[in-house]
Order: C-alpha cells, then sequence, then structure tokens
C-alpha cells in the first residue's frame, strides 16, 4: 500500500494531495479549461487515443497535454507533433502523478502560454491500473482505458480505477475475433461497481466508437452532466 | 512515489521490506523450495502461464501457490482445479505483494503442509508494470511477462521491472499477426537495461515457447545459474 500518512509531519498525504488537486481545479475552473486524467494499464492505448483526440478536434478545441511517464519523452514527442503544447513530467520511480506534479506541470504551461487560451487539458498518467485512480491531480473526469487483451475479469479484480471512472473506454475492440472474449461481459463487470460512468468501445485502428468519445469529450468541455463535483 | 521512509517510526521501508524478504528467503533455502515472483500489468497472461505450468510440471515438482489480488479469488479458484495448495492473499487497495504479506502466506501454507516437501513456490504478484518490482518477497528470481500488445516501447518506458528480471517472457505471440509489432525490438529494448535476463516469447493458445519456460522452471529448482543471490 502507498504510505498515507506521515507521522512526523502529521499529515495524511491523500488529503494533503486532495487539498492541492482541489487547488489545481479552481485554477481550471477560473481558466475555463476542462481537465480530463487519462488512466489504464501500460499499453491500453492511451497515447494513440490522444493523438487521435489531438487530430480529430483541433478546430473545435484549444488543447494542452501534461504527458506523464516514469523515465523517456517518447510518448510527448509523439503528440507534439499534433502541433500542442506537451509538458513532460518524468516521474523516475513513481507510479502515478500527483497533484504536486501536475502543479508544477501548469507553472511551466504557464510560463509561455495563456491558459486562458485553452478549453482543454488532456493528462495521461502513468501506465497503471491502480496507483493514479486513488491521486486526483485536479480533474474534472475520471478517463479509464480498458483493453480487450487484459481480460474479462479486470473490473472485478481492479475495482478501484473502475469505481472512479466516468467515462470507460474499451479499447482494441478490432482484436476481438481473435480473443475469447465478450465485451459485453466486461461492461456487465464495470456496471456492477459503477452505473454512472459512459461506457464507449472504440478502436484506433478501424475508428469505431472514437465519433462518440469525440462527442464525449467535446460534452466535458461544456461542462454536462459528465463533470465532477469538487469534492 | 511511495513513501519510502517512515520519520516517526524511523525506519526505510524498503529496507524494513528487504529485511523480511531476506527472512523469507532464508526459510525457503532451508526447506529446499525454489520461490518465483511473477509479475506484469493486468491481463498479460500471469494467471494462464500459471496454468500451464502446473499442468505441465505436476509430475516434475510439487508446487505451491501464493496468488495476490488487490480484490476477488477468481485467480485463487482457476488454480487450485490443479490440485497444488493455493493461498490467496487479498491486498485491498495495495498494488503490489510485500515481504510481510508473503509471510504471513507462509504461515497459512504451514498449517496445512509441510514446506520440506515442496520444490517450488510460484507467487503471483498484483497485476501492476511498475510497484511489484520494488517490494522483493524472498524470491529467488523476478519473472516478468509483457504482453505484445502492450506495445514495443514498454521496457523503455517502465525500465524497473526489465532491468530487475531474471525471465523475461513475451506473451501472447499468437497475436502479433494482428499488431503493428516486432517481437525483436521488444527484445532489444530489454538489453539496453538487462543484459543478463532470459527472454522467452510464448503464447499460451499455440503453447509456442512453453517447453523452453518450463526447462527454464525445472533448471531453477535446481538452483543453476538463473538464481539470485541475496543481495
Amino acid at each position: 500500500m502507498h504510505q498515507t500518512f506521515d507521522a512526523a509531519l502529521g499529515v495524511n498525504l491523500l488529503h494533503a494531495n486532495q487539498d492541492l488537486a482541489d487547488h489545481n481545479r479552481e485554477h481550471f475552473d477560473a481558466w475555463g479549461l476542462t481537465c480530463l486524467n487519462v488512466m489504464s494499464s501500460p499499453g491500453a492505448g492511451k497515447t494513440v487515443l490522444l493523438e487521435k483526440t489531438l487530430a480529430a478536434l483541433k478546430d473545435d478545441l484549444k488543447m494542452a497535454v501534461i504527458e506523464g511517464d516514469m523515465t523517456t519523452e517518447l510518448d510527448a514527442e509523439r503528440l507534439r507533433q499534433y502541433g500542442v503544447p506537451v509538458i513532460p513530467i518524468n516521474t523516475g520511480r513513481s507510479c502515478h502523478l500527483d497533484a504536486k506534479m501536475v502543479s508544477g506541470g501548469l507553472h511551466r504551461l504557464e510560463q509561455e502560454y495563456d491558459p486562458n487560451d485553452f478549453d482543454l487539458l488532456l493528462v495521461e498518467n502513468v501506465g497503471n491500473l491502480v496507483c493514479p485512480a486513488e491521486f486526483e491531480v485536479g480533474e474534472h473526469a475520471k478517463i479509464a482505458l480498458l483493453s480487450v487483451t487484459e481480460g474479462e475479469d479486470k473490473p472485478l479484480k481492479y475495482p478501484v480505477m473502475f469505481q472512479e471512472a466516468d467515462c470507460l473506454l474499451v479499447t482494441k475492440i478490432d482484436l476481438v475475433p481473435y480473443l475469447k472474449i465478450d465485451v459485453q461481459r466486461i461492461i456487465d463487470n464495470v456496471r456492477q461497481m459503477n452505473s454512472h460512468a459512459s461506457i464507449i468501445p472504440v478502436s484506433a485502428q478501424t475508428g469505431e466508437g472514437l465519433e462518440t468519445w469525440y462527442d464525449w469529450v467535446k460534452k466535458s468541455c461544456h461542462r454536462e452532466d459528465v463533470m465532477k463535483v469538487t469534492a
């Protein structure tokens, strides 16, 4: 478990993170910016989803990305090709982004841009189906991806992420014919613990489902129903 | 990041974990038991690999399993069908097994069995490509799985697991024809940071590579060259 209480400092680390996340969200709200926290296991397709999204919505929304990775700027370099600001955060040995890291990323964004100009901040978290769900960064909504290759039972086995998600993308559905997998069973397993999330099956290869996702994102930027209330 | 120092208790949590891991390993050595710590992202195929291994080696080795999951006994139930002792450990919100949890599992094993009778203890860790690599449980070797569906860049982006692995299984290679993936590039990326690990491409569907894995496991139980020296 993550150590959540520092006895010497007398602070609950999750509470301290939440305070800073709320502070980040106050900035986002003041700027009129929607922040989506994109999370999944490694290789579920977060970066390719962001590539598609940046390409598809470039005429509709002014976007920026905070790109979390333990090491390398491989993903940041991929996303910069779409002509948007991409702030890389290397977390070192850390398994998730936290509110302080994202706050640092925001300060770097502000050095070069006026954040009031942006509609949407996409935060790509470190690939991990467990820890990122526990550390809010100030997002208005949590986006979880689950690849069909990961198996039907994952919502049951890793419940925190699926309980917290506001939108779940079931990715790589083009691979279903080659797997022993039932997408409906994945959805049913998620619904056992989360009645409110939008669930969108997608394939970045065939494009299936992506229009539904783009509509969801555009709606989120007008803060309709999908938005999360500050805790 | 995991909090690694508890200032009030004055202990480095990773060092405390390592001490207990070393203690677990002393027990394993006294029992003549080899312990393999099996780790990967969720859905890379740990459980099906253990199923195949339990079935294939049942006449060669006396085996037991410690099965780590955040919640549910779904995997434990799958593995019990192979007629071996399976000790489930539910980690709750924790993202990895640690040495203390495994120590508790060993005590439960000892209540019903004589550990001296066993050759091999397979520990299936929580699905997470980051955190389990940092918390040794007393294993003689670390087994990492990487599914070809996760992408070629993962060893570069999640280096700790790939630096630490003694054996890397590149799984689901039956899906390569349907992906834009080059298995050799995965191997090359691992070799940038790890020159010693055995790397075995496998498919649980077609059986490709499994005999090589079984040989590796059998060799590990005779403590030949693949074994890890206590740190």
